[in-house]
């Protein structure tokens, strides 16, 4: 059984969460807070960062190796594309969602919506939102130029690109950092996305202390 | 023919480098310069960063994503270990030097070392440079926590943990960011690496106004 240490609003623990339900496996969730340094994912995870993911013995850290193991363990569905090119567009989509939005998007949001108001009861920096603001607006952007030219992320087929791009703007979403009007295309996507059953029950998840727009997990939004 | 577009200091295109010659493959260098936001590495790759490999019309981007197409496509020798948990350590120790060491050690000393030399023209600022010594300490230390389980970083085989690593660790080397003064054991392993042909190249490399200390090129350091 797979035991994975999470907590709700970690868009790489999301990543996984999302890529083993396409898989169709079913995975026990742990919640671990990473900001707290707790000795238990300390000892998994010598990043003390989630994911960590075990089951048995094995322990497993890190969302890119993580699913690149479940992809080679687990055949069916293919998550990372079909021809070597297909897999490296894959790839480098999947980089882009989990370094550039990230650092661009996410990790601001979380640390001025989250942090501060769950641990250093501080009030969100009015600048660092605008500036994420401004970020998620150019990466949906990139995400309609992308659907111009494909029916998924990276190609004709759904993959760890998708993946990637779905749990950062879900968490983006979740802490009111997406600005949705004028993205249609976008939106087409991520309603796509939202109905697939794999990712929608993480979409009922709620982190203590902070609640999601009205939107969030509607998929007419 | 793989034409790479990079700079001598650019740690992913070290990596890159690193694995292209240890599959046997000539590369053809292109100098590039992200922080000029240059319109052909923009065109290769829309994250305007380095390394971007071109072969025909094949585009790639990411080191992590042109690593992985390279294995998948020349399969002598291994460079992401055997099994799938052996990969999935490789990949693990391979975000790890690329994610957290680069942020913490080899971004700060190529901002402060070489950006401010030749870009702004500013001083470097001295608590930032012992912060990244701080960390690259830390840092030596788990490498050698490492090597006291395994002839490898990931394991008893070669792989891209050792890849990422000696690319990040040669880039802070070269910008005086490494004491290895009490590591014998790092030592070992990175003067092994030093005596491949595949990194013994990149070595010979110089970065115009930024000069390495004496001992960055010796196999006795």
């Amino acid at each position: 059984m797979w035991r994975l240490h999470q907590f709700p609003l970690c868009p790489f623990s999301r990543a996984v969460r999302f890529g083993l339900a396409e898989k169709g496996e079913v995975v026990e969730l742990v919640e671990a807070r990473p900001w707290e340094r707790p000795d238990q994912l300390f000892a998994l995870n010598p990043a003390c960062q989630t994911p960590a993911l075990e089951n048995g013995a094995l322990v497993l850290a890190d969302s890119t190796a993580i699913l690149e193991y479940v992809e080679e363990t687990i055949e069916r569905p293919p998550i990372i594309g079909a021809s070597a090119a297909e897999r490296a567009e894959a790839r480098r989509l999947a980089a882009w969602f989990k370094e550039r939005f990230y650092a661009e998007v996410t990790a601001p949001l979380l640390s001025e919506r989250l942090i501060k108001r769950i641990v250093t009861r501080e009030m969100p920096d009015g600048r660092v939102l605008r500036s994420a603001a401004r970020a998620a607006e150019t990466h949906l952007q990139y995400v309609e130029y992308l659907l111009d030219h494909n029916r998924w992320l990276a190609g004709p087929t759904f993959s760890i690109a998708d993946i990637h791009a779905a749990a950062q703007i879900s968490v983006a979403d979740y802490l009111s950092g997406v600005d949705w009007a004028g993205h249609a295309q976008a939106k087409m996507w991520y309603s796509a996305l939202k109905s697939r059953p794999s990712f929608r029950a993480m979409l009922a998840d709620r982190m203590e202390g902070v609640r999601p727009p009205a939107h969030y997990d509607k998929l007419d939004f």
